[in-house]
């Protein structure tokens, strides 16, 4: 057999490679030491989700014997790694920014200590959700199904964390944990939105809530609805202009059905509302309303042909649903 | 610097986390060792999968030479921790139920036996659920494709494998299986749903079958489909009523094209059906019916707008797909 | 407590699954050592994203000073990795073809060192799909944080690499690393898909592009879009026959708004086109032609119902949003 992978052509080949690093394109980071590892990242998130969820997560067994103790390392280890992280995340934009004296390693340990000094609220309002999922699931059958199992409680807990880091301005840091939700629940909570109590995502995926959606307490959602931007402004090149209310306003005690979509900055879904399945609203709606798409006009026919688009044969079309 | 992060200060935020910890909400597992352990349940059902699929999974060669010893191998050691983690969810649920005398492991070496029996007959089944794929797809290539790549297939054998369990009353370890597969696929098949032979879904993401699904043979979704509930009964309190069927019943040879959605337990979709594309349903179809959406009115008008969110400018509308 | 496993029930189950491997099925792959293995072509996927996004993946640093050392020996070990698992593959066609002769190493050899000398054209494409990210998402805060955790990104360089191997007729392998990508993203791509420069998926969940699709340069699309098959051949025997233009074409500046759907192998979305969201299409459209669904007929009432399945009351339905 001919030898086909000589030196030589190893090293065109990686030379080619390492050539195209040499551009301003910014998407390589030769020199950076100081970008937030997506690892380690996923290892606080875990240990955290230990500390929320004592004894449903990790190997670790919890006695009253043993509680402080674990818990009191597991804090520190928490400590050390997210100021290091963030401590990173704070260099890496100063560097960009150019901006000089900032002491990035004061900052790294004032958001990690204010985290810290939050887990207790964000265990009251996981122990919320946890309740408004049995209770808005006939098939939940406990809550400790529901703590195991349930891909909205990783995805709302794994928010509830990022939505503090990012309150507090740590960059690159809250999207990383969001986005390894979303990947695992197929349910995209931007780190930016803000979410009140008892709130239940059911089955999850497909969910999109956007950065600048404001949801209130009690509100129930299922799969592939979408609180999205309805449009967004662009600059002379055609790029879209950041920041801006651009997602919708949930009241409390709203209920939005599977894969209803609702767009817009200005719009508000008032409490008590119900938005049923599929309906499509860029429109606010006042309190305690029903909105619901009207029947659909289905055709029905005798006979399996390719239904896949919805071609009609004629002769045997109209029949309404419920008419 | 000044050291910010001193013995008081880690002493305050730990017991505050421990103070949390001293509630009945359920939603802490402190000197609870009985709770199924996530982590060993997944590995079971790798070694399923390898048992199930052999030479396909792992790192494992099967040869004529060591089949028997490698299966042999793997179904004791499947058979030693599904009896652990299984007697662990008895013991568990008997804890929460303060029921007495119940002989656990017992218990758990009786399902975990039954389940082991079962093997053969699952594999019978996924051996026709591979069929339909290939029979269904015009992408798919080989049966090897669609073991090592389809999400369908992952799905589908987690939920056989899962359904056993659920039907011999196993708590909390089948939704921890059938979840696990939802995250990895997009496919989200509870556990109590029936499912007859050569199940096909294709792409898969957003799927939803709900706990009371009945699902005939021969039957083919599409990615986006759902078998849901239309409402369920509520206490007083306004919380969900555990129980009684909510979803639908899918008779043999239907095809439920992509992002339709079936709702409701008295719905029955007769055998040879065909249910288009996007089509919303809350009651029953005859056998041999094609059920597609009319045609929708679509506006067509020269320019590039935000259509985002269908903004109609007015003048230029109306035009109809097809008409 | 009466010892329920010994050695004669062992002995029967092993015997009954050993058993169910004696067929012709295919599904199982005993005396088989050729097929690919998931976990090493993963391996090769990991290390070529820490090429071609260097320093973002892995935990390696990268210095000016280090960084042509370290890429040539990760080119290295994904040339010796990727050439082992190509010809696996190209091995295992052969015996089910019962084809004689070919030289798969060779083959391997040459597909491997193709695939590497692609990679900087493969940078440059990256390139150009992160700035799309970057001016099409008004939450995107910087390249970084799109190159860290968007999810795209992530589908569409593991489907630059799959598609330059599927090609090249690589069996098995290019779909493995694509379903992989769909598992953590949501976005289901397939290989065999031709597109354009400039791509750019937001959220993405529930995105299909099919086979056959053909997509130019700077679309835009948004979760749950489907690029699909409207119908397709079946044999005598209803099995799908393979093969043949199923998926739709999408020129140059197209964008396609959340859970639109395009289906058909002859449909063509002409340049400078625009989608709107929930869009059902099965014919072309001209270029620069904004296309959207009419203002869908919305009920509202009073009164917090269920609102699941779009049930009337009667006496307050029908107020049209916006009329």
């Amino acid at each position: 057999m001919k030898r086909t992978w000589a030196t030589k052509q190893v090293d065109r080949i990686v030379d080619a490679i390492c050539d195209s690093y040499e551009d301003g394109t910014g998407v390589n980071c030769i020199e950076v030491r100081d970008l937030p590892v997506q690892g380690k990242i996923l290892e606080i998130l875990r240990t955290l989700f230990v500390i929320l969820f004592p004894g449903y997560v990790g190997k670790q067994a919890f006695t009253k014997a043993n509680v402080r103790f674990v818990i009191g390392d597991l804090v520190n280890r928490v400590h050390d790694d997210l100021v290091e992280q963030t401590e990173k995340a704070f260099l890496h934009q100063c560097r960009i920014r150019k901006c000089e004296g900032c002491d990035c390693r004061a900052m790294a340990e004032k958001v990690t200590q204010r985290l810290l000094k939050k887990l207790p609220q964000i265990r009251e309002l996981l122990k919320g959700d946890v309740a408004a999922a049995y209770d808005g699931d006939p098939a939940a059958k406990s809550f400790d199904e529901i703590i195991i199992s349930y891909p909205c409680i990783e995805a709302i807990a794994t928010y509830r964390i990022a939505h503090e880091l990012e309150v507090m301005d740590v960059p690159l840091i809250p999207r990383i944990m969001t986005e390894h939700a979303h990947g695992k629940s197929g349910i995209d909570i931007h780190p930016g939105a803000k979410i009140g109590k008892n709130f239940f995502i059911d089955h999850g995926t497909g969910v999109v809530i956007g950065e600048t959606t404001e949801i209130g307490d009690n509100v129930k959602i299922y799969q592939g609805v979408t609180l999205g931007a309805l449009s967004f402004a662009k600059d002379e090149r055609g790029r879209a202009i950041k920041g801006g209310k651009r997602h919708p306003t949930i009241k409390d005690n709203v209920t939005i059905y599977a894969q209803a979509t609702i767009l817009g900055g200005k719009v508000v879904i008032g409490e008590n509302s119900v938005i049923g399945g599929n309906v499509w609203l860029t429109e606010s709606v006042p309190a305690g309303t029903t909105v619901t798409v009207s029947k659909p006009d289905l055709v029905y026919r005798k006979g399996k042909e390719s239904a896949r688009a919805g071609k009609k044969t004629g002769s045997l079309r109209g029949k309404r649903i419920g008419s």
